[in-house]
């Protein structure tokens, strides 16, 4: 019988793709827009959704280029644009029948079919060696789009954690790090200053102040030295606070985190929508037993003319069985949508995480960078500083100090004479 | 009258330099080697030691340069030898008298004698303006020898110290200078060490050690720097220890002191000899004055017919009296020879002092100049170890350390695709 709700168009007799229809299989499309194929002599249905042709992956590319977070969060850097591989194909979900044989009209309901794929916590993948072969996403380029959609166990194996998720905890662990970074040279900076403080005071000390002349100058500039040393690690550990510490704490700020939450649950309600939907499938599939098991049950009777059941009570059966059918067709297109849905937004999703990363690893490194700078030029200002002594000792000149230190102690330059009687 | 113990020569008619002596004067030498004269006429007799001639300051200077301490004290440097300037004139000890003129004989006694010379702690010097110039014995040098003749006051005026003392007193400053130098370098040590100490406990942080592939080994190696900064600061301290501070602890050690008190006791000595001779001379004075008084009183007495003394009690008064000059003359001449004995001493020993210091001002100088190096050193080391981190830093790569990180926690490469019915 034909399903409820068929265009009126005459049904078709190529696929979507081309290819012809296996004999005696008709298609007709769904108010939903789902392609369905009847078969006219065991009145079979099946439903198929339109494969994704290989233009998909170039539009999902570009939907996340167009995305809100295409430019970065919140203060970070520009960084490169993801490359667009093209020709990338995406994947082909097929789904192979073999077509009726000449087989008993029971038996034509009874399929032998291959099992090729396997649904782990409600996603569906391949199974090892069945299916067109996958190519990555984006070949060479170790991205996250392409590793990890398998949920992964917990050492225990009692639970399990989406695959988006190891990529969620990757970003908050970088989080983590910038601080703990900062914090490091934090305590740097405490160093520097008391450092900086010791040396300064110690510059103030008196100890052979006494000395004098050329000597005396040498040696003043060399205690002054270290009050010139202590101003520079100072300025050492300003900077490190002002061009390295600070944005080290600053950078990416709270909306981060609570960026990093709304990706976190929209992934997560999309999982829990499939898992719904696969729920719905799962009911569908055992009412569609129930019904066939009915009707086999009935037809059986009816052969061995068991009961007094009627022609009736058994195209109520089959008309029963054909609705599960179309419910689990349903039910089974409505999943796959869904599947669809979050296939996109993790893809879009775990490239936006994939350009965060790589962000916070140039802005990083941008920022060590500047610590080492300042290193350097913390040496050659305290190298520097060591001149002006080198100069005054340079100079130092005993017959110098002579002179000052005798004009100013001499007690007298007449020498003795004689007495004279 | 013939003084005691004349040489059997035939006494001289010429002053030992050549010069003629005045009409009436004859000279001779006593066994101590003075040579005195007698006027024929008047029988005065007068001493006077040969005047130190123009050979003189070279054969102090000669004699200082040979002395024991000609090359320095224990461990010092050798440093330039004083200059011996030619030519130069010492003291030139004069003693004018008047010859004798027509005179009644009481009167040739009483000569009128100009005061030029003055007599201060013991210490006999030409009055302003008197005798010949004297010349710098060290010209354009400010040589201690030239300038410390005098006491020095002290401020309240109540005791006086020898300019000799001041030189002393300098070399002793001096060490101590060396040893709060020495003091101070140690301080810089103890920063020094604090220093390298907390840049090496914060080095083996665990801050952001999570942190992985290419920016986690520039991090480590940042980490690392530090512990490589606090061994240069550390080996900075120790050489200072070694190259600077031990060595100003141990410049002239304790046998120095001991030779500055050997020097001072010799030279106090001396000038407590020379006050017991000026004692001497003062006393012999005050005798020989008596003595005349006495010859005076009684040749009136004889004149003026006042008393039975005869023309003998006469001469032995007169003969008192000459003994007496005699005497005089000997204190005096002993006198002067102490003062040129200790004048001759002031001069080694001053300019040994004086050697001394040049030697000690360059020795600093130079262990100075080694902290200088040091402190270059050190930055140039500082700044190397800054290098490798550069280097890694640079090679900070986001892509290799998505790779390193996708092959470690990737979750599934495979890709979902929609379920079949």
């Amino acid at each position: 019988m034909k399903p409820a709700a068929v265009s009126s168009a005459a049904p078709p007799r190529e696929e979507t793709d081309g290819r012809p229809l296996p004999p005696g299989w008709r298609s007709y499309t769904s108010p939903e827009g789902l392609r369905y194929y009847v078969n006219s002599s065991s009145k079979e249905t099946t439903w198929r959704r339109p494969s994704l042709s290989a233009e998909s992956p170039q539009r999902l590319l570009a939907r996340h280029n167009s995305s809100p977070y295409a430019n970065g969060c919140h203060g970070s850097t520009k960084t490169s644009q993801p490359k667009e591989t093209a020709g990338v194909a995406l994947r082909k979900p097929s789904m192979d029948k073999q077509p009726a044989g000449s087989v008993s009209p029971a038996k034509r309901q009874i399929r032998e079919v291959k099992e090729t794929k396997i649904t782990i916590n409600c996603v569906t993948f391949p199974l090892p060696g069945e299916g067109p072969e996958q190519q990555l996403l984006k070949p060479n380029e170790w991205s996250y789009c392409d590793y990890f959609w398998t949920d992964k166990k917990d050492p225990q194996g009692t639970t399990s954690v989406a695959g988006f998720e190891v990529l969620l905890q990757k970003q908050l662990k970088g989080k983590q790090m910038q601080k703990e970074m900062a914090e490091f040279i934090h305590e740097r900076i405490k160093i520097e200053e008391e450092y900086a403080k010791n040396l300064s005071k110690l510059s103030l000390s008196p100890l052979a102040a006494q000395e004098e002349g050329t000597l005396g100058e040498a040696w003043t500039q060399l205690k002054k030295s270290l009050h010139d040393e202590a101003e520079v690690h100072l300025k050492f550990s300003n900077k490190l606070h002002t061009e390295v510490e600070k944005p080290l704490l600053t950078f990416r700020g709270d909306n981060f985190k609570k960026d990093l939450k709304k990706y976190d649950h929209h992934i997560t309600d999309l999982r829990k929508q499939l898992a719904s939907r696969y729920a719905g499938v799962e009911k569908a599939r055992k009412a569609l037993a129930d019904r066939q098991k009915d009707l086999e049950v009935k037809t059986q009777q009816l052969e061995i003319k068991l009961s007094n059941k009627t022609e009736e009570d058994i195209k109520k059966a089959r008309r029963k069985s054909t609705q599960a059918g179309d419910d689990l067709m349903r039910c089974v297109d409505l999943y796959n949508q869904t599947q669809s849905k979050w296939f996109e937004e993790m893809v879009t999703t775990s490239m936006e995480l994939e350009k965060l990363e790589v962000e916070r690893i140039e802005w990083i490194q941008q920022h060590l960078r500047q610590y080492t700078t300042l290193r350097h030029e913390t040496d050659m200002f305290n190298q520097s500083m060591v001149e002006p002594v080198d100069q005054l000792l340079q100079n130092v000149d005993p017959g110098k100090d002579r002179e000052l230190w005798v004009k100013e102690n001499k007690t007298g330059d007449v020498r003795p004479v004689d007495m004279d009687i």
